[in-house]
């Protein structure tokens, strides 16, 4: 079996978790790790090319891209344009129609393939809301977060004056409404007072109930968990009242690395285009032979 | 717009609830029903034809197959071989593997698409139960049905001597072990203890815990609601616990109906060939335009 070779595109988190899941995957071969100092290498990495460059590693079917988010599209246009299919869990919801649309040009003109918005949510959750609303049309769907950490918020705590280290985490209220539970370490001079008037001022946190705690040590307060709770309530033809939920609880990278290696083992079996996970068959995520996972999953 | 033309052949329970999700569906114009006794014209079916062959229809897109799941495959080859796409919820989970690649050489030898196994398990269920798997490779998933009736259980029960009506339900006891509760009314002149030792004695019920109870009338504890939970506890990459769980209730055939609206409209975007539902991208499930889904479900 010819396996799909993958690069690692930036090297935090979310990189380490995709190291995990390409070690464990059995179709894929790992090209190396790109990131910004290649000097930089850890001892998991020590049997894996590291470069500056994608194209230090010759031939790469797929790169697995585990950048921030807004370095997604930079990223992607060159790789998709060199013949490389991208990966990536770009999360800024407003945006992810029309970054599909600009990478779909790319992919197309150059036979390449990018599955974007590839995470939990945007991600395998979009796939059972997309479900959910097949199942019943009419009705509302909930996507209650956490409890968890929230990255954005937490990068927005930490931004203000006099916050040394801080920790966002989302508490699901249920109906899509949350408590904001925010843990701070302040620098000297800084009141609690003060930090927790600019924090709930915030525009991420101005509509939430929003409680901010003083702790000595943010770290210790820290945990990857994270969950979701989605619920719908809606009619089937002209039949009311049917109800279905999703939940679940998970270590957060770990969850996105696996579905990012699941759609770049996709994106392999896709015409040239820009795709979200709700346009790509599920089956496409998994490996082995097709009449199997229909026998064994069906 | 052009409305899809779709068929409902066969007008049991199914055929009902089909008949409610198309009249609610924006994009579907409903052909007419193929039933064998076509002077059985209920009232709901007034302002459609009631035929006894779909070429009395005229141009039909899909039939929506609504028969006995071992009527499907003759309907089905007819079809397909004459231009008209179908759709249908077959349900023996051990031969919808075969089914599909036969019904595959047809669609593909002239040109149509089939979904097979398409209603809520299999069917939507199988969705997530890839999706799971996809989100954690390794680990158990399980799928708990009921409570509700059992279509396979009380036919079975009907067969029985002596039992003048029956109702057989599926009570989920976790990890995919099920009760069953067996409702009869008796003929005269057979004991609850024959009939028990019958239906305990089946291959059906021979490896539950079953339990039969006489009823003076059947059809007053019978309601077509059910449910399923489907668990799932697996690894992603190397990280251990991760946890899923998907819970539905509802009214089966008015689900069921509604997921092979879904995929009658799902077969109008697909190549020629035949499909499972994990087969086909979740977006095609629901009718609009792409860019706005993708804004509202992503």
């Amino acid at each position: 079996m010819n396996k799909i070779k993958a690069a690692i595109v930036g090297y935090g988190n979310i990189g380490h978790f995709v190291l995990d899941a390409l070690q464990e995957a059995p179709d894929f071969e790992i090209a190396g790790v790109v990131r910004r100092n290649a000097d930089n290498r850890p001892a998991e990495l020590a049997d894996y090319p590291v470069v500056t460059d994608i194209k230090q590693l010759g031939k790469v079917d797929v790169a697995i891209l585990c950048t921030p988010t807004r370095e997604v599209e930079k990223h992607a246009s060159v790789m998709l344009a060199d013949g490389i299919n991208t990966v990536d869990s770009f999360d800024i919801h407003t945006d992810i129609c029309a970054l599909r649309n600009r990478l779909d040009s790319i992919a197309k003109a150059h036979g390449t393939v990018a599955v974007i918005a590839a995470g939990w949510d945007p991600g395998s959750d979009s796939v059972v809301r997309t479900l959910m609303q097949a199942a019943a049309p009419r009705g509302v769907t909930y996507t209650n977060f956490g409890p968890g950490m929230s990255m954005g918020h937490t990068v927005c705590v930490k931004s203000k004056p006099g916050v040394k280290n801080a920790l966002s985490m989302t508490i699901p209220l249920g109906t899509g409404i949350h408590r904001r539970m925010v843990y701070v370490e302040l620098e000297d001079g800084y009141t609690l007072e003060s930090v927790a008037k600019a924090v709930k001022e915030d525009p991420y946190f101005a509509s939430d109930e929003t409680h901010v705690i003083e702790v000595p040590s943010v770290d210790e307060v820290k945990d990857m968990g994270h969950g979701v709770h989605m619920t719908r309530k809606g009619v089937s033809g002209k039949t009311q009242n049917q109800r279905f939920d999703f939940n679940m609880s998970i270590n957060n990278p770990a969850l996105t690395a696996q579905i990012l290696v699941g759609v770049a083992r996709a994106s392999m079996k896709q015409q040239p285009g820009a795709y979200t996970m709700i346009e790509i068959p599920v089956i496409d995520f998994l490996p082995g032979d097709r009449d199997t996972l229909i026998r064994h999953l069906v």
